[in-house]
């Protein structure tokens, strides 16, 4: 195994510990996995024997081949092995086995387990059946702790720090796991939030409710009228199937799409982030651009899945 | 490698051999294959390097997450490493390709074939094209021998012995390979077995014949009045679908259903057995029972693998 | 890392290089990869630590069990290991994911990429975006250089040399990519090139124009009258799907099938090869004649894969 000295004791012990949402987290915990995010960056490219002889099952019962890809990576590097399925046809889960009988076969395969599911709750409800600690790749509208995580890792790698920053989550902000998860986060933070989106793609009410308890939080519909005080800019999908009404889509759409030329009234040290595919809300004329972090944002994600891993298996 | 210290030597050779059906084994090759996977048990807590770079190919015709996952956790455990494919859509078998091909093409590219195929006697087949070994993960209505053997190993692990028992089958034993393989396998010791079914569910003729020269076989229809006198009491899935009479199949259902209550009337030291998944025939307030092996059950399989891996690696 | 003494020094540096056609290498550059590719047989045999902690991915946007398991293979045998899709469903792609974004999004979870598509030219574009190596798995008509390297080196082994040889080129010479790209590659040897096809099913034009500029070649619809003259046999399978009148495919269809009777009157030293998987073309009864080197030609995809990503990563 090999030794990463940080600079202080971890604040909790997550060696064993489901990850489920990051609302179980306190912010000195969520801290003390960005720093282990950071310590894993040379590992990444170097590699690791870390998690040599460890198995790591991925539970997909929605398909996301970026996000398993991911956790797969994650674990490789480590010196773990990754196996599991990625679609439920063709599993028990078709001949009727509910998910609490799954999770107690599949454990006996492998030392963690991430989960993936359309469910709201089903990755807490694999964590109480498990002997081994679960993660959550994705549940329902609301959880995406991972992605959460690797998206504050990203600001506070470029930015330096995430207090003080104004962050903008733009375009579908009802439907999105990902803007939920990292609204909750952001929230252990002290951070202004700018919501930015179609009137019917608001942001979910009983988030808004929690965050705006704790930060500043501002609802509106004009990008272009924000755009100058943003240090973050987080984009997301705006799906055309959301639309009861199509005029409706056509209307909305160009408003909530990004280029090169919008951006030169942007901060000049601002940032663009996307939680990935995008698919034609961030113009590629953006991509040469020092703002665009969202391709740097998928590597970030495995360094900061190499933190979790090493953290649930109490290897570092 | 790792040395493995067992009290005795080899009662055969097992290096390079087919595991094809549990009927080409000898009782003593069982006996030993049963060792084999005991001796397992710590390294499947603590991994193994004893078959590192070695290449185990997956070939499953047929769709079965949980036995392929099963392999592939035992090869992993081991040090080794799986590849291969879950089913036959985007294969070359979907372009006409042969079997006695497609062995020809896979050999090359592992030390190992595990094939899962719906028809009688493909395991064997593939075994009689194939340069390196193959394991039959389940082929046809008859042959599942790896899932005979857990089983074997779990009684044993359980109540210390096999020779000695009453074993009830419960349930399907006309179409379900578990059972057949199974019964073969019992066969070989000293057990007395009891076939509890449905009458269109009853038994394979070729199968009662076959195992009734051996042993006292007991067929009734009766789950209740036998619970009693069963050490082991192996469930299996009841199927609607084959039933031409669905009142016939409401009739039946309920009395190949288990539930705590009834365990109550069961020996005290007796185990409830399950291939997995189970649909409702085994109620989910027997999961907290000390009969409950299910679950156990399939983490014995892994070891139970790993010591047929081993075996026929010649590592061990 | 293991070192691997080789007769000279590279002719060309192959570390962090993309691998898209064979017409980008030279005739001395191949000759080196046939080189380390015999250079890595008996590393195929008892595997090799070299790309330990190395990951590839595989994209393939095609379904092809056989090459990507080929591949799995050999970063296998090299201790590297293996991640990706083996077909779009399920992934980003059909979240409406360009080609450009999804690998440099999967840049980040890998060393290496090796693309399978169904459009020419995607394999080039593959490469443009990427940061990592990439290796072309095939795409489009045109375009799978491994096939054609393993192919090369398969006659170099069974052979002893390529120049001087006469190749047929036998079945569908215009959609299969096999033919295309290996008929390139030949042109940079001394070879005297037979195709052999029906009418509709000739060479297309691009190739044979490239090619006759380089090497003496001869079209012809007869098998027969050239059996004899062939020291590789090269089949292909003959679609029925290619043909708009199916009383034509029959007619054709036989005078493209091998027999061992037929092959009696070939030279006794040719080889027989295809790309597989084969349907009739190929009779069963050639598969125990010396002649047949089908089978392994499969094995030989493996060790000049093996020796193309010990090139690529720089590792020999």
């Amino acid at each position: 195994m090999i030794q990463l000295v940080v600079g202080m004791p971890p604040t909790s012990n997550f060696a064993g510990r489901d990850i489920v949402s990051v609302r179980d987290l306190s912010r000195s915990e969520i801290d003390h996995i960005l720093d282990m995010a950071e310590a894993m960056e040379p590992l990444a490219k170097i590699g690791s024997d870390m998690l040599h002889g460890k198995i790591m099952a991925t539970l997909f019962y929605e398909p996301s081949t970026r996000t398993k890809l991911s956790f797969e990576s994650a674990m490789t590097r480590l010196g773990g092995t990754a196996l599991g399925f990625a679609e439920t046809k063709g599993t028990s889960v078709e001949k009727g086995e509910n998910l609490a009988d799954t999770v107690r076969v599949v454990e006996n395969y492998a030392d963690v387990l991430v989960v993936r599911h359309p469910l709201e709750g089903a990755a807490r409800m694999a964590a109480e059946f498990s002997r081994v600690p679960v993660i959550n790749a994705g549940s329902g509208a609301e959880e995406h702790p991972t992605q959460a995580l690797l998206d504050l890792y990203t600001i506070k790698k470029e930015l330096g720090a995430i207090d003080g920053i104004s962050i903008g989550l733009i375009g579908d902000l009802r439907y999105g796991r990902t803007v939920h998860s990292l609204a909750y986060a952001l929230a252990k933070y002290k951070v202004r939030l700018v919501l930015i989106s179609p009137e019917i793609l608001r942001m979910r009410k009983e988030v808004l409710e929690e965050v705006s308890k704790k930060i500043d939080v501002e609802e509106t519909t004009s990008l272009q009228q924000h755009l100058k005080e943003l240090d973050v800019i987080y984009m997301t999908r705006v799906q055309k199937e959301r639309f009861g009404d199509l005029a409706e889509y056509e209307k909305v759409k160009g408003s909530y799409r990004l280029t090169s030329d919008e951006l030169a009234r942007a901060k000049k040290s601002s940032i663009v982030m996307h939680p990935l595919p995008r698919v034609d809300e961030i113009d590629s004329s953006v991509d040469s651009t020092s703002h665009a972090k969202y391709f740097p944002q998928v590597g970030n994600g495995v360094v900061l899945r190499m933190g979790l891993l090493g953290l649930v298996f109490g290897a570092i």
